[in-house]
């Protein structure tokens, strides 16, 4: 945590020197500070236009920032995952088993090597697509196809969101081969450090029979469920909408409609105008950006774990099961009210934050609430009054940005290593629920 | 449930006769069916404005669906109350204490005549009250006064929000004669009946020092909270508004931020203008009328109780308590998972209802919410856009008004009572949450 915020402040000085803006101005602090912030919780809301504004000195800083904190929050929570699981005495794929229920520098080491090279690769990978795509498709000469394919790779396997022009991908709706690269990245980017070591080690150590983990599984099924679920409802929802898929063929409308589908989770780029769609259309987006994406990703959010076993829970409770049984696994009570735990005080964070960009600016509760969940989430998108809400209201909006970035992480950690046994219990009462 | 539907079936067609209305044309049957479900359901929507529309006789058949919905609700909710609690070897503070774990026709003739009794009692007083102000203050004839006063109680009391006047309580919204019996029996009935059962035993009894049950001092110091809560936030927030409190003098601000401080549990009367109060706090009612009252009381909303419970376990787990405490008491796992599904099944049904009116109707998302809200948790306080949302619309508002109303206490009794024990266990994982 405090290494986040040194970081966020290594960035906003280097954002504050006159180098890093086109007009050899130095940036305003808050302008500074609000683009170092988004770029190290990887969220992508911007307060001035990134092409336009910053200089190609500046845009590195932030790509750097991106690369940083990407690889930074993957790193810690991998570590606190493997710490917690450790402490129950349950095993974590991340690393061979060990007989410690601490850390030392060994596990430190593969992890921070083992996330470096996930990212790597996936960056790599997605570079070359898309500068190939930059310059045969728009011309772009050799250096200027590989810069804008590296920005836009590490932007998206991070959760990002920062592009190099004005209007985001605005230009490139209905280009399958810039939207699905990205898309494939940012799904890649949260999916999270855990699962890629799953299929990492299982391809290599050739045991395609053994157990799936628990944590993979319900990862890799519900991020499927919710990208069904968005890609759906943006698509038919905006077919009609002149001002967002309306515009396209159908063949651009489904490019552009996998895109959204996508971003919510929570990768913020793009290709439509936010502000145009249509209010369910954001009511939707306010809930996929909330739950976000997988534990120790660089997705932001509830987490899709949180989510899902809130869910199983609840269906344990219709169907009257003493205990919530998950994939031929018993869930741990303490798991269950930490999800709960997590959930509801990030439900408080986001009403708080709502509340008070309600309070200082114009803007209407669609909109603000919009805002305030995508800071949250580090989801990063925008209907479009991040740079108009004041400097008051980018003060709530980075606190939130960072509150949103490392607080489910470091809450849920501590909440489940913190967990005492009572010397003594009281007798049992049951108010009236419901 | 079945009784529910039955008794509002019996109201639409009362109010579907001719001489229901001022006109002596029969009201369309939306119109009926809708202002039936509103009054059984104590929600009190209406789409049309009930002195102009409807005839005195149809007046008296709305006063008499609140009076059988409100005294239906109480039964309904404390019948399931007590059969939970013995069905746990608990004993609720309803009846004397018994062998049996079923309920027999003692415990409902009890329950019945109780609930009979303290509604009477409550609304009796208030009746009088009230019907002294109309006569000395506003110069009604005695058989108008006690007509007012009677209406207006019977109102208050069942929590409906219902009044005889076009623009609601606004004519008397300065004049604290009206508006605090009226806000005190809303606040009576909103405690709910095991509450009073629990003072009457204690006063006839004289165990003055024998110890509250749980329930009732959750309920008490969770709806005091929240009272001082809804009262400062309106009389702050909306003190300078024009629209609002901005055109009384300082005494009449302070009764009216009272009056409206106390509605969101879950009355619905309204004295200011709704639909004119800052988006803030739209918002902040938006949470008071989701918990609403006590449970097996005359309010809505999924109850202090439920939300005080998940506040107690948040805290149990944000100190790393093992199991939950609260006030000397434990609480039991498997009521822990029932507050939860209830909270979280209730914002499901919430965020459905509100994307249903979002893609049916024109209106913003903060009318929208509110309207959805309110008929959830029965408020039917609205920013004014009730009559215009349409027929989908309505069927919408009404489907929420139903569920809301059975909802909550149906699911949570459905739960406790449907528990079972599991013949064999699974092992544990834990997948990372957050
Ligand atoms: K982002
Ligand atoms: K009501």
């Amino acid at each position: 945590m405090l290494a986040f915020a040194a970081v966020v402040a290594l960035g906003t000085a280097l954002l504050s020197l006159p180098a890093a803006t086109t007009t050899g101005e130095p940036a305003e602090l808050v302008t500074a500070l609000f683009t170092a912030t988004s770029a190290v919780c990887v969220t992508g809301l911007v307060v001035v236009d990134t092409p336009t504004h910053w200089s190609t000195f500046g845009e590195v800083v932030i790509l750097c920032l991106i690369q940083v904190g990407g690889l930074g929050i993957m790193t810690i929570a991998s570590l606190l995952g493997l710490l917690v699981s450790r402490r129950f005495g349950l095993r974590l794929q991340l690393t061979a088993q060990t007989e410690t229920k601490a850390l030392d520098l060994g596990d430190v080491r593969r992890v921070v090597r083992g996330v470096a090279l996930v990212s790597l690769a996936f960056e790599l990978v997605t570079s070359l697509v898309l500068a190939a795509r930059f310059a045969i498709g728009y011309d772009y000469g050799v250096a200027d196809a590989l810069y804008h394919g590296v920005f836009h790779s590490v932007s998206a396997f991070n959760n990002a969101g920062f592009a190099l022009f004005p209007d985001n991908l605005v230009g490139f709706a209905t280009d399958p081969w810039i939207c699905v690269p990205i898309a494939a990245a940012v799904l890649a980017g949260g999916l999270g450090f855990p699962v890629w070591v799953e299929v990492w080690r299982r391809t290599r150590e050739r045991r395609r029979k053994a157990r799936w983990s628990l944590h993979t599984k319900i990862t890799v099924v519900t991020s499927g469920v919710l990208l069904v679920v968005g890609v759906a409802v943006v698509t038919l929802a905006e077919w009609n909408n002149p001002a967002t898929l309306g515009r396209f063929d159908a063949g651009g409308s489904l490019v552009a409609g996998f895109f959204h589908g996508v971003m919510p989770r929570t990768a913020g780029f793009n290709s439509i105008d936010v502000g145009q769609m249509e209010s369910g259309t954001l009511l939707i987006n306010d809930i996929l950006m909330f739950i976000g994406g997988g534990s120790a990703s660089t997705a932001g959010g509830i987490k899709v774990t949180t989510f899902a076993l809130l869910a199983f829970v609840i269906y344990a409770e219709i169907r009257g099961e003493p205990s919530v049984h998950v994939m031929g696994r018993k869930l741990p009570a303490t798991a269950q009210r930490q999800a709960l735990s997590v959930a509801l005080l990030s439900v408080g964070a986001v009403v708080a934050g709502t509340l008070l960009l309600l309070t200082l600016t114009p803007f209407r509760l669609e909109f603000v609430l919009f805002e305030a969940i995508s800071a949250f989430s580090t989801a990063g998108m925008t209907t479009g009054i991040t740079a108009e809400v004041g400097t008051a209201g980018h003060v709530v909006l980075l606190v939130l940005m960072f509150l949103g970035r490392v607080g489910p992480i470091t809450l849920a950690s501590a909440l489940a290593l913190r967990e005492r046994s009572r010397r003594y219990e009281l007798p049992e009462e049951r108010p009236i629920v419901g």
